[in-house]
């Protein structure tokens, strides 16, 4: 008889997205006069940048011809755009990755999601709350956790962003084996320090942990006083895997180019305490269950570190903050505390009471959307995230209606 | 300590198609004159069609301006393509599967290797033998089977494809839940009958089993005579998931475009032994682990369904059976005993002793590359799989000098 994995039963219906979209279709159907402005879901809105569209052009013109058509590739991604990678992202900044460390894929929520595969069915995970629930429910499918109670898998070690720690969890009490941090912060807006960050690291040598770092937003630091990448803390290269996407910095989130980076030395253990090398087994997982990045796609994410492509890349970038500054400074005037907005295209706002009331007043008496913070976990009540991926006027107008409910 | 998935020590070195590699490198080294054609890989060689080609750019555009502009995509496709797929590929055949039972994604390889993620650990699952690795490997990865002994997995339930059943294996004397199937297969070429392909749905009935049926290469069936989908079987949409690509049909091995069936009706058991559908847990999989396929891939694959790009994928497929009858033809005359080439891409041919000794006789004495039947599985001991994706004059070349050893 065939039967289930019984963990899928585990899992709650994943309704943020949906039930935001339902609650705006029935504001829409019964309001058809009023003009909804979105800055709830975190996709871009810009077109992509002229440098990446040529090199797609140029690309899709190579597979119409036989003698400059493409198959297979390698499924680590073309050495052209590995080699881009780890020139730009960072032997420029000083940060020794290889292109061999870098496996192209075609998004950083596939990578997050399959990177647990790797790991023992008991390892002990630590995750932020609020959080990308993608990183709690792969763990719940794979079997990690126990049964949902109260709004919390058992057997979680939950790392608390309150208004406390300023958004930036504590070391963990207890012993943990693999830790999910993710800075910028998705829907935080958070950043880290590298002294911070040099916490983790340490923790992870000390306690033979292994963290999955998450710079999906990196793109979006300026100046030189944040880390863009986890491995610019030392020793980092052995105890962290990092994730990094187009999707945020190129606005590739419907055209699907992202990278995952395990160092040559970067270790786990295996059952007799011996030390394992991750770079090799992802490289199995990748190659057996990944068959590679579509050619012209590849293409059209390498010409982001061409001189246009930086220059355009780093354009849309600013757009969005200066969206997201807007955004901050208005809602600051209004009162608001928050944190994000800087360094980040997403605004944290704390609020006085549910966030799905909040929500529906927003939507209803402004008809601007947003996403209520209890959608990302426990620790997101009392908070919404409003996001900087819109129109410049759009966000205007957004904080003109929400202006003229709380001033 | 962080600890890893000690199954991946359990799997083999999937050395093949390096090997080969490695092989033809050093061949090519020490014989820098010679002209080696290939027919080992089984990649397409030829351009997209001209209206896949058309679509890409369009799409292209598309991404290049704000108002056209395409972020997040449904994760399981857009409804343009299932809608195409539903109505092209199933209803034209008079085969009942709706969009929404249709999920887009970047390749067969993935969702082959992803899907076992939804059944229990202690499935016992029938692998054929030759055999694709990765319904194996992915298998080994989740710690379904033992260790390797002897050239074989234990746990698993070999299907031996020989001679003797003609590479169409007979059903299981023992009870199994999860079958794996290909056809027309790869690596064998063999096709299956509407009769023969009932009696492993009626086992999947009778035994609460269920199968999972990669079609990749349904697309080089001719004629009216052979099932194109298992859906043609009544009563398969209950006990059977599909698995079809652009890849073989249209050229899309390096574009990268799939869609996996899963029929509302399908289902597993859960372990009081009540019904599961599985569509429910593949769509919560799918939108949980991906992101979604490119979304001017999906234009270009849509293309397919026009009425040029079914003319152009027509004669693409048309012009490499022309190469597989060529072959096909010319390796009977020369006294080989044979399976496939018709309906099917590729030849898997009987030869006498060890097949990487045959492989290295054809390099060095023909300067053609084939692939070594052992590669595939224990029962591939004996063959070579001879691909038919060349241009025509290297694959008349390739059989004249081959012709050359042997007549």
């Amino acid at each position: 008889m065939i039967r289930i994995n019984e963990n899928y039963r585990k899992l709650q219906a994943s309704y943020l997205f949906s039930e935001i979209a339902r609650r705006v279709r029935r504001f829409q159907e019964t309001n058809p006069d009023r003009d909804v402005i979105k800055l709830g879901i975190g996709d871009v809105t810009r077109a992509l940048p002229p440098a990446c569209i040529d090199a797609f052009r140029t690309a899709v013109e190579e597979m119409a011809a036989d003698d400059t058509f493409r198959g297979y590739g390698p499924e680590q991604g073309y050495d052209f755009l590995r080699e881009a990678i780890a020139t730009n992202d960072y032997a420029a900044r000083s940060v020794d990755i290889h292109p061999d460390d870098i496996f192209v894929s075609d998004g950083a929520k596939c990578d997050t999601a399959n990177i647990q595969e790797l790991f023992a069915c008991d390892t002990r995970i630590a995750i932020p709350d609020p959080v990308y629930p993608v990183y709690v429910d792969t763990n719940v499918m794979a079997g990690r956790t126990g049964e949902w109670n109260n709004g919390r898998y058992s057997n979680v070690v939950y790392l608390d962003s309150t208004p406390d720690n300023n958004y930036v969890p504590d070391l963990p009490r207890e012993k943990v084996d693999l830790i999910y941090l993710c800075f910028p912060n998705n829907p935080t807006g958070a950043t880290v320090t590298h002294d911070q960050l040099a916490a983790w690291v340490r923790y992870a040598f000390d306690n033979k942990a292994l963290i999955l770092y998450d710079a999906a937003y990196a793109c979006y630091i300026r100046g030189d006083s944040l880390p863009r990448s986890i491995y610019e803390i030392d020793g980092a290269r052995e105890v962290a895997i990092e994730f990094q996407s187009f999707s945020k910095s190129a606005g590739f989130t419907g055209t699907r180019c992202a990278y995952t980076v395990v160092p040559e030395a970067c270790r786990a253990y295996d059952s007799q305490g011996d030390v394992q090398f991750l770079n090799a087994m992802w490289n199995r997982r990748h190659t057996t269950k990944f068959n590679g990045v579509s050619y012209p796609v590849q293409r059209a994410a390498a010409a982001v570190y061409s001189a246009e492509g930086k220059r355009q890349t780093r354009e849309l970038t600013d757009f969005y903050l200066g969206n997201a500054a807007l955004i901050r400074d208005r809602m600051s005037t209004m009162g608001f505390s928050l944190v994000g907005g800087e360094h980040s295209p997403y605004i944290w706002l704390r609020i006085d009471g549910d966030s799905w009331e909040f929500f529906d007043r927003l939507l209803n008496e402004a008809s601007v959307v947003v996403t209520p913070g209890s959608g990302f976990g426990a620790c997101g009540e009392g908070h919404i995230r409003i996001s900087a991926f819109n129109s410049r006027s759009a966000v205007v107008e957004a904080m003109r209606r929400i202006g003229a409910l709380f001033q």
